[in-house]
């Protein structure tokens, strides 16, 4: 079978490796696409050569159906369509207090692991999420992370009725926003890149820069003053974060989903003021999976219009080097069997 | 009747002034005891002088008897004891949500209007909260700051069987304590003064210095290593925001009860890694005055104890300047009829 490696300085190399046969407790996939996710490009990059095993397989965004079971699993057979939920939480303490899911020995299958950029992948069976029959395996590659965004929304307690901020929107703060308009709720997306501005508005949102436009005053207006009930920051950029403070409303709720890697200016004196409200969230639980798969199998959204791109998993330095060339670009796939 | 009126310049006069009927809508309160609050002292200090007008009655942490009751009133009578909630709400709009105690155009009554620093003070009926006929006035001037208190370990969502951490034990700290300690929760203050390391340890408190221990690892030590469920930032200096992210155990709540003027830089990382929630936190509501009175009226924490010094009101000015002579002092009240 063909597998892709990374193998550090922005070099992917595509080897024959031979099939092996899934180890008591795993399931065998024959991997159908897999996406590339913002981690997979910061890899690519080089800022994980730390934590990433070189040559390695990376990873985790994918589909596919099931190849082999081996001994000691149950519940699942060869032919199933299903996608892996990549958290191996079997290193759980106590002190994690049943948050398994960012538990803090968690290990991370597709970074920490060989991951899903290859024809066949064994994966641990209680990873794995099963689709129905019916179920389009390019969309089902979204389904990792839509849960990303099914996680956020939950975690903002966000219902019918309230207006939803999204701050960025590149591929995570559209599936956000598209959560969001789910559960009922009015959604302004504030991005700055024209591009992603169109495209926005092409899925059906209300989008605005907030270079052109004064972002609070825009929302005021939306809003009969309120201002936002929750913010979802995903941005990962400074203004975003003094934006998120005037934008939210008395009480109202802001979700971290950026990764902030150094310490940043944070106005706490509104935190204050208005009872606002920070709310960290990471990955996913097993709940915004299946809410994830729900909304895949219902394929209400506009899903198919976040694929940009289908390329052959052989491709794969081709892929990473145009991600480069094109940020406005948003879900690549890999056709693993092409 | 004696008032007093801060003049600007560090300075207050007492001065005679007529005892005025109460208006439509208020009641005439005949003021017991008015504590000092550390907001009172920033007033002192000049640092409100744009928001204060001059010459200008503060003071909003007391207890009273009703001395005269206006047209329109009701539910009050001469001679019952009572408390101020000294919020005026009237201002309130619909973009407030419902969240009136911090409503956009809230007036804090002793800071925006004239305060309970003098001998009869007429407010507003619907601030009130009555009191039982055997309570302590003294002790009854503890109402407001533990209401504040009550409001933090409130929103804290705080159980039994948690552990509460508490950055800084200064009066607001040691409330938030008692009142942790009261839900059921282990408590343990992190102060840098020795002396008021030594008070919460009188107290009945776990105290310890960060600049004497590792407060991370003295923490994950008494908790199994899950660390802190809640942590209240009382402190309001930089190395209290950093400690805040790393004593907090997964998923863990951070109330934000100090005031930073400035913006500060955080560690949005751990937020993210954690779920780590941030909760801003103002003032009270009635459910918190509620509790804090209940509290007062049962007298089983150690409140006696927070009362370092009563003088009469017309020692005032020795009274403020004595306050910044000895920052370890707790809670100074002025007996407004000595």
């Amino acid at each position: 079978m063909k597998a892709t490696q990374y193998e550090g300085n922005k070099t992917f190399s595509v080897v024959e490796r031979d099939i092996e046969a899934p180890k008591e407790g795993e399931v065998r996939i024959k991997v159908a696409y897999v996406g590339v996710c913002g981690t997979d490009v910061h890899i690519y990059h080089g800022m994980m050569d730390k934590r990433v095993k070189m040559p390695e397989t990376i990873g985790h965004e994918m589909s596919g159906v099931i190849d082999a079971v081996g001994n000691g699993v149950t519940g699942f057979k060869v032919g199933e369509k299903v996608v892996v939920r990549p958290l191996d939480d079997r290193l759980v303490q106590t002190s994690d207090k049943g948050f398994n899911h960012i538990c803090e020995k968690l290990k991370f299958i597709g970074i920490d692991s060989p991951g899903a950029m290859q024809q066949y992948w064994n994966v641990p069976a209680f990873t794995l999420h099963k689709l129905k029959e019916n179920t389009d395996l390019k969309l089902a590659a979204l389904i990792e992370p839509l849960s990303v965004a099914a996680h956020d929304v939950r975690l903002s307690g966000l219902v019918k009725g309230e207006t939803a901020v999204v701050l960025g929107g590149g591929p995570i703060g559209l599936l956000v926003a598209m959560v969001a308009k789910e559960v009922g709720a009015q959604v302004i997306i504030s991005e700055v890149n024209p591009k992603r501005i169109a495209k926005a508005k092409e899925l059906g949102f209300d989008a605005v820069s907030p270079l052109e436009v004064d972002l609070v005053e825009y929302v005021k207006d939306k809003t009969e003053n309120r201002r936002a009930d929750v913010v979802f920051e995903v941005a990962g950029v400074v203004p975003a974060l003094d934006i998120m403070c005037e934008v939210a409303g008395i009480r109202g709720r802001i979700v971290m989903v950026a990764i902030h890697g150094q310490k940043k200016e944070v106005d706490l004196f509104k935190f204050f003021w208005k009872e606002l409200k920070l709310i960290g969230a990471r990955v996913y639980e097993k709940e915004d999976y299946e809410k994830a798969i729900q909304l895949i199998t219902a394929n209400k959204l506009p899903f198919e219009q976040m694929i940009t791109d289908v390329q052959p998993l052989t491709k794969i330095q081709t892929v990473f080097e145009n991600i480069d060339k094109n940020p406005e670009g948003l879900k690549v796939l890999m056709d693993c069997q092409a």
